[in-house]
């Protein structure tokens, strides 16, 4: 496991592409609902779904994990290994992924499509465009921001409050320059003066109703409820109130449509979609799983960030949409991540690991151990059973491995090591197995919340019961917030936790399973078409900036048209 | 004739696809050069240009305009019926046209893919995202500019002036609140404060450097060209300085290729770029016509407005590029614009045509006969032979058609009227006969200037013997600019003058032929990548607003899924 991996872009580039017709005969997806965008990606007509089909539902698994570092702990990998690992054993199985953003891949990460002989293809297309559908995003959330400039400008009728526009621009890039603006300055014809400004298109409320839309009618409607501010009286101003929502549904309707790739031992992999894991739900689309479920035996798909994050939104609000019902939860652990968790290391993007991190260290491990128990108790919580990965890194000695399988043994969870990352699907037998045996176990799914609860009460119950902390501090703002929420309908609608990513708690600086504290919420906000209420806790960068080194000074293009320096 | 025509809409729903792969041959396009993009719309690989054919080079035709009218007078019709009916002649004949932006589809115009029995289809990808490429634009541009913006914020070691960034931001939409915008507000990590604004992709440097491009080496050395501002010391900064040329061409490398589409009546039409026909070359691109020389008997291919603005900027500037040579020019006259130009009538877009104008009135007509005398001449000017296309509409008169076939006659030009809206290829049969007459004379192209002259007197050149000024007026800036460029090195680029379309002059509101008037030049500006220098002569737009009841709250989705509204 030490020797050296050719380079992601090294692999991909070597590896051959099964024609994708056959690779959709797996999913039960004939040549008629396919619809090719360039070589080797297409898209699936939704039309499949009212297809008849002679296959058993599919087993439905969720990737989550442990409290990451911030380079991240492998679930993308593992999704695509444990899909490969279940068709080494004979199982027809298909990974559901979020598309990566090109902003992250301009800055830090050179792209995301797993990673080593775990990887979705084409690589080039995955991460450069797709089939448009983040530009379809970008297209209809910034025609509907034109137009509400455009009603101020021909004399505000619907009276929305200067002051009180939700709706902001969106471009898939990471420009820190645009977070704050200015708008409509020049002259009289140039439109009405006011600030606003731009977030990365992740972050669009209609990146996240598309990946919770379940039909193109569902979609339109949604898309109506957008709610893009409010006049004085505090009355809700939609895009339906605009006219807009049907020319964002017309340019929607492709993108609506989850896009075929293959994994790199030829299997199918839907990509769908890609909103934020931090203000948003961080899943994949609804459409793309509901194809999976009919068509295979196994559905596998990824869940942002750690189980307090991704998980729980995964469950309280996409699978409360979809109706689909888990079966089994991965919880991704890695010996890094644990050591940090001991709180004796600190990890930073961009920078070297720590001296000695690397170094035998079960002992660190075992100190960090409290952060996956937390993740387990949160995966149990909604009664679905887990299944702890150990993704395997070179560095990594037996021992720490065996730390942490002796620790699920005794809490009496299945655990297993997997390579996948170095081994392909070989390196995911074992995790292939114990995912094979915990989805046949009987489940006993449940909500964390009913939908009738109060908002407040929602927030509540996530912060005390997922994230352990005492109780919630409403900031006076918040309060407020909630209290119109109430008055102007959305009560009924789930809530989503907007907080880091790199504790359970909402203190970044909190390692392991925090106790002893309260969540302050600073701010509550609506994304009524998307179909949520979003509670800020903590400082939430939703633009991102570019380093003094972006990777995008590294990207080019061969002569022969193939394009370098992508990872 | 006068019978009602159905929508446009109702004749593209109603039309039979011809299967993509028996279009593409009439090209010599086999499938292994066609990459499906959705339904009916693939690109062609630019390697189909190094494979050998058994064909002769086509005969290249452009369609050109007389003045139009803000309401424009059918070239895009125009060509797409001309190829139909040399298609009924027997003769392969493929267009090659401009792709629509989407904020005029969502502006006014609802769509443009020709109209009538004369469209391109599959209308509703044509108008909406087609195959991605104005994404790609948008994207490059806009990664482009979030380096520089970056650059800024980590210390701005080229030490670029930041009161002279020329380099602005772009979107796909009208949207005029962001005409003029002030970014980098906010705290000290969300970038340095200045001014800027945003174009539609349309007049993006990026979109008229794609449609120059003849492979994706001479592409990414473009791009590495583009100047996005200036030093202190008044040194240009490029795309290369920041490194970020060669992430542009990994974002733009299948935007290069051209969309194969096909008319209603089964012929190819490539559909490929939309610069701006005012500020930027307003042709399609390079690739395409090269695509169509290779394969087809007729190549014909459209230039923006009159033949004083994409005529002359299609000799001067994309023959110059592609080395191709005209073999005729078809100038579209209809009655409505000279009658405008007789300067009895005014026709504004988005008002009724004024009572009075669709009277039969031949005198009329003959008052505007000097506008047409006037861009035949500028054809003749660069030794190419015109031939003049009435466009027909149901409300002219027989005897006004005959004023312009005699005036045609007189002049010794070739004159058909066409009814290709109502009729489709048969209605242009006779313009395809004399189409083929005229592109079999003998040719003696030649460009108006050599690149060694001086910009300036490129400028006058165009200005005096193109436009029929008596000579022109520099602003002290512009004086100033032409000698900073002629000092940088860009003296040797051709010119574009960036002025109204409403008038062979810089002026709107002369009609006909105007005589006896000095071109103002306010300002120059460079496009090095794109490789000309622009001459900006009045106000230009480079951002559209919309109306107060735009077409977008207008277009919607049926449960089926196809779109309303778009026409």
């Amino acid at each position: 496991m030490t020797s050296p991996l050719p380079s992601d872009l090294e692999i991909a580039s070597a590896a051959t592409l099964r024609p994708l017709e056959d690779v959709a005969a797996e999913l039960d997806v004939t040549p008629a609902h396919l619809e090719p965008y360039g070589r080797d990606v297409a898209k699936i007509d939704l039309a499949v779904l009212g297809e008849p089909t002679q296959r058993h539902t599919a087993k439905y698994v969720v990737v989550t994990a442990i409290t990451p570092t911030p380079l991240g702990e492998g679930k993308t990998t593992t999704a695509v290994g444990l899909v490969q690992g279940l068709g080494r054993l004979g199982r027809r199985a298909v990974v559901a992924l979020r598309q990566p953003s090109m902003g992250p891949t301009f800055g830090i990460k050179g792209g995301a499509a797993g990673g080593g002989y775990s990887q979705v293809l084409p690589m080039e297309r995955l991460n450069l465009h797709l089939t448009g559908d983040f530009h379809a995003v970008t297209a209809a959330h910034n025609l509907l921001a034109a137009m509400i400039d455009n009603h101020l400008h021909h004399g505000n009728e619907l009276g929305l409050d200067l002051r009180n526009i939700t709706w902001r621009r969106v471009l898939d890039v990471n420009d820190r320059a645009l977070r704050n603006v200015v708008v409509g300055l020049g002259a009289r014809e140039d439109g009405v003066v006011r600030e606003t400004g731009f977030d990365i298109t992740a972050a669009s409320e209609v990146m996240v109703l598309l990946t919770l839309a379940t039909s193109l009618q569902d979609l339109r409607e949604r898309l109506g409820r957008i709610v893009v501010g409010y006049t004085t009286a505090g009355k809700g101003v939609t895009a339906d109130d605009l006219h807009a929502a049907g020319a964002m549904a017309a340019l929607l309707s492709d993108a609506l449509k989850p896009n075929l790739l293959q994994t790199l031992e030829g299997g199918p992999a839907i990509v769908h979609c890609g909103p934020f894991g931090n203000i948003a739900t961080g899943t994949s689309s609804v459409t793309a799983d509901l194809i999976g479920m009919r068509g295979s035996d196994y559905v596998v798909t990824e869940a942002g960030f750690g189980a307090d994050m991704g998980a729980e939104r995964f469950f309280d609000v996409k699978c409360r949409v979809s109706g689909l019902r888990p079966d089994a939860a991965v919880v991704v652990a890695t010996v890094r991540a644990l050591k940090s968790h001991s709180g004796h290391w600190s990890i930073r993007p961009g920078k070297p690991l720590p001296d000695g991190l690397l170094a035998e260290n079960p002992s660190d491990v075992e100190a960090g151990l409290p952060n996956l128990r937390k993740h387990i108790e949160i995966v149990r919580r909604f009664g679905v059973t887990p299944v702890v990965a150990i993704n395997a890194f070179p560095d990594d000695h037996a021992s720490e491995h065996e730390v942490i399988r002796r620790f699920c043994s005794r809490l009496g969870v299945r655990a297993a090591v997997t390579t996948h990352v170095a081994d392909g699907g070989a390196g995911a037998r074992e995790l292939a197995e114990i995912v094979m045996e915990a989805a046949h176990e009987p489940t006993r799914f449940e909500f964390l919340y009913p939908l009738d609860l109060p908002l407040e009460q929602k927030i509540e119950a996530i912060a005390t019961q997922i994230y352990g902390a005492d109780g919630i501090e409403l900031s006076p703002a918040a309060a407020r917030g909630l209290r119109d929420y109430e008055r102007l309908g959305f009560g009924g609608l789930p809530v989503v936790i907007a907080k880091t990513h790199l504790s359970i708690s909402s203190d970044p600086t909190l390692k392991g399973a925090p106790r002893g504290w309260r969540m302050p919420v600073r701010e509550v906000r609506a994304a009524v078409g998307a179909g949520y209420v979003y509670a800020i806790c903590g400082d939430m960068r939703t633009m991102p900036g570019l380093s003094s080194s972006p990777n995008a000074e590294r990207i080019d293009v061969d002569a022969d048209g193939s394009v370098t320096g992508l990872s």
